[in-house]
């Protein structure tokens, strides 16, 4: 999966590179080593905000963190900085010898949305998947434009549908990949 | 539902009272909201952690936060504090007429041990349930064994189990509450 911090909607629906969160890297990473994704991509442009995805990863890799928390430092191994989407294609390309099918996820539903429960199947029919995540106020639109499929927004049981990234990243993965029992 | 921060335990299977972290409150609001919750009590006895959550819940209701984010609002709303897990269950009783009964997690099975597919079900039954989260390294035996029932703990399809309480949370909820489409 990837966690995408350029291109992303602000609140006013400008393009804009958000700021990477610390607890996005852990929840997330968790959450992806939960459920067997192969890598987590950490995708921003700004060389600043890749200088601290690195010193927070190397503090539960290398650092006192690891040491406190062996368990931690097994998800925070699955991140993989990255500039952009097609550096992260391309790296997937290199390690298992073909692109990924990549899917998006989006407030707004489009002819090429599918269920949770028809990318549940997908995921067994032998190809390799990259499920990517807006930071901010979501993906922009020419992005979301140009991903192979688009997934359902997860929705609850009101008409309140504002989860955090974190949150809905966890949602996704059991939907997904999960055991319900 | 319920965030336990007292009695929880450590590292080392010491009981203690955590510490409140600010993203639990925002993200366990915001899928209470989502799955149709009717409150989040945060429940810790220490007077500064008390203190700090009404500076944040205030922040977002009455403070900048409510006018630059009125969805935020609308999910802090929830929150509601309380010194022990007997207050919680006294303001349920006042508030509806009648004790919930209680759901705890833990990471061992037991015999009061039911699923979630059990307990989706269960929630249609007209009783009222509240489901206990525990933070740090989770909530006290003592605490677990005077629970009405013990809910399984949220796995993966790994053998890594160690999810966040926002993301278990956020789970949760969807198994128990969500639409999945």
């Amino acid at each position: 999966m990837a966690l995408v911090h350029y291109p992303v909607v602000n609140k006013n629906g400008k393009i804009i590179a958000s700021a990477v969160t610390n607890l996005d890297l852990h929840d997330i990473s968790r959450a992806a080593k939960t459920y067997g994704v192969r890598a987590f991509y950490v995708v921003t442009p700004l060389a600043d905000q890749k200088e601290l995805v690195k010193k927070i990863v190397a503090h539960w890799l290398k650092g006192t963190g690891g040491t406190y928390n062996p368990k931690r430092k097994e998800a925070l191994k699955l991140i993989v900085i990255k500039n952009t989407l097609a550096e992260v294609i391309d790296d997937i390309r290199e390690n298992i010898g073909d692109a990924p099918k990549t899917i998006v996820t989006s407030a707004n539903q489009n002819t090429r949305t599918v269920s949770f429960k028809r990318f549940r199947e997908m995921l067994q029919d032998g190809n390799s998947y990259l499920l990517i995540l807006g930071t901010g106020w979501g993906l922009s639109e020419s992005f979301i434009a140009e991903a192979d499929y688009v997934l359902n927004p997860v929705s609850g049981n009101s008409g309140y549908n504002h989860l955090s990234v974190r949150s809905a990243a966890a949602v996704m993965l059991d939907r997904l990949l999960g055991k319900n029992d």
